[in-house]
């Protein structure tokens, strides 16, 4: 594989053209053709870097998987104590989550192609998460409990939160589609992107989240 | 389509057939002579009850996500104050999840087959949910939160715990799939079936969610 800061652009332009690609028709019906002429690279220069459709579909969701991580930790560095750590990485990671929204269509698709491909999505994620909790706890920061556990709830909550405010309003409309919630006061700002914008989490739910967690880890 | 007691049994067959053949081999490739055959019911006998390979993959969805609700609401109901069915609910969920284990692959897929399904599913879950915690928030049982972020949230921590303890354990193996937390005592009960049994959510993982959420949701 090149390994020149110019053949590492390349490879990236590749894989964020694949990141559209595969966003927009799925794995089955993608192509290392229009992934290429979406990159503009000739296939093959495509095939410098991977050998397949295949291959390069499941280094994508490893490659999304590093992104959020190292989102997630930049956006905590240097936060004083664990809940301005969750506070902080939450946000990073609906950030994340706004600038990429066929993430989860790509990563949920991987259960399919490459079972353990996906599984170590969520597994690294968990993993580094469980470690900072644990360190909290011994801290005495936030309560004992399993630090596993309390990482995949944590992962859990920020999926559907992201699923409801920030991918389904960049998706495909539907008048099928009603919030749960009959919260008059919160319809103005529930996500939809009928202003144009690309959704923002609503405040109303960020401050749900940090209370929910903040005192159900409270020590 | 057949209305008596035996045509809803016969189309019942059809969609049991359907969640483990859809399951099996996902969407794309999965064929309505392999339902009916798994079904043993004649082609035209399916086509009585369903249009097309995507109408009952669609109702499937549609079916799975009435299945699970009534399954919640059977098992919470009767149970005293918010917290009892909070806890009686995950439990029938965790149940149903471990009775459906293609579940969350089947559900996942209709987000690509049809966005407004996929979307419906969760929306039914969560706007019962989001009802019944706005009750118990007037009634002072819990403490006053957005209902619909909090029942998201909630969802989401089901889900999750669900597919790392109940949904993965009954999947292809993964020398890759490492527990996150590298708790030595809780090797022994992480819901793998290397015993060959079903894998059940291990006690010290319901007593974090319950504990979590016990606490986040306290008046």
């Amino acid at each position: 594989m090149p390994v020149t800061a110019r053949g590492e652009a390349t490879r990236r332009r590749i894989l964020d053209a694949a990141e559209e690609v595969f966003g927009a028709k799925g794995y089955h019906a993608a192509s290392v053709t229009e992934i290429t002429q979406r990159a503009q690279v000739a296939q093959g220069t495509f095939y410098l870097y991977f050998h397949s459709k295949r291959e390069i579909f499941l280094q994508l969701v490893e490659d999304l998987g590093e992104q959020l991580r190292a989102a997630m930790r930049r956006g905590s560095q240097g936060s004083g104590g664990r809940m301005a750590v969750e506070r902080d990485g939450f946000a990073a990671f609906f950030e994340f989550a706004r600038g990429h929204p066929q993430l989860y269509r790509i990563v949920q698709e991987s259960d399919r192609v490459d079972l353990p491909t996906f599984q170590e999505y969520y597994i690294r994620i968990a993993r580094g998460y469980a470690r900072g909790l644990r360190a909290a706890m011994e801290a005495g920061e936030i309560r004992r409990m399993d630090p596993e556990a309390l990482a995949y709830a944590l992962i859990g909550i920020g999926h559907f939160l992201a699923l409801r405010w920030l991918i389904w309003p960049q998706g495909d409309s539907s008048p099928a589609m009603q919030p749960a919630g009959q919260n008059g006061s919160n319809a103005a700002q529930d996500g939809s992107k009928a202003s144009g914008q690309e959704p923002q989490l609503p405040e109303y739910v960020f401050a749900t989240l940090l209370d929910l967690i903040t005192r159900g880890m409270a020590p």
